[in-house]
């Protein structure tokens, strides 16, 4: 694994950013180590209703802190899962759409796979593209 | 380190999917690098309370995106917190006993170590199987 | 990168103990990889308010699991974000300023950059401390 340390500056948007910079830098791919910062705006579609749709997507304007942020990003896309704290210390979460905005500052660290390729592909069992992972045959 | 990534499918589980993988591909042990997907079940036992007693065990039947799990998985078993939100956004938490069933998908990556070898050894301390860190000598 | 791993034990500050070993052991810098323990307190700033003002200071003295931190540790200091969950399954959260007493136990690893040395710069764009990397010429 090769470690990728990075700050984002007040105004960028993380998840193009990580995107353009993993398309860039890290073409196998890369899992989130750490992400520690904060935001004035996100837009997360939250978990499954009880019927198991998942269709709420929510945009926040506010200040967050930004607790930690999990996930995957490859040539396929960003999978990405956000916690953020307010200003009483109250926390909310879940699958970043985008519209992460920074406010002061974003440190992150990406770790980038030498003997496997990421990908994402269609899964018809979730109807979503799902994670892959592949020997690096090179 | 050695850096594993893997993607679990719906309905497996994942504590006891990780406790086998480790097992099998990574005998030193690992630390949990990300964690990002969803669940339709959590058991979780939660913080201690005021006198210190820690004994409160909750099982959640409900659809989480995981937005974050840490911790570490050896031949001693696995000591996993996990931080999980609902369809409003809102977050729970707490130390993992089981039941985390995949509900669309879950990656993960683990971190293993190369030059210590992980374990957990009773700590009369705390009246827990505590983590121990030891050099490889082989 | 090369990982640490550690466990600190009942009664140890979590961030003076952490910045105490980067300092020792790992001289180019370190960003958190996985954080998973108890705590009896913790200081926290909160997130910024409505008018952008940062100032919320906030000390909890309770028992809470951590559910996860995230951020980077260098000889210029530390900059850590923490999720903490309460004997209700709770969360709250925010960035780091001390008082992370540990309960029962806290097993952390770090990653050690190899290449780049981590360190913190002032930044009058934010009025902070903020995170440089920059070439390892040795």
């Amino acid at each position: 694994m090769k470690m990728h340390v990075l700050r984002l500056t007040p105004g960028q948007e993380v998840k193009t950013s990580l995107e353009e910079y993993v398309r860039r830098e890290a073409v196998r791919g890369v899992v989130v180590l750490t992400c520690c910062g904060s935001l004035t705006s996100a837009t997360l579609r939250l978990a499954a209703a009880p019927d198991g749709t998942t269709d709420k997507i929510k945009t926040f304007k506010k200040h967050f802190e930004v607790l930690g942020m999990s996930g995957t990003i490859s040539r396929g896309g960003a999978h990405l899962h956000i916690c953020l704290s307010d200003d009483q210390g109250g926390t909310l979460g879940g699958h970043v759409m985008g519209d992460l905005v920074v406010f002061t500052t974003m440190e992150i660290a990406l770790g980038e796979a030498t003997d496997v390729i990421l990908d994402r592909q269609d899964d018809p069992a979730t109807g979503y593209d799902e994670l892959t992972v592949t020997k690096d045959q090179a």
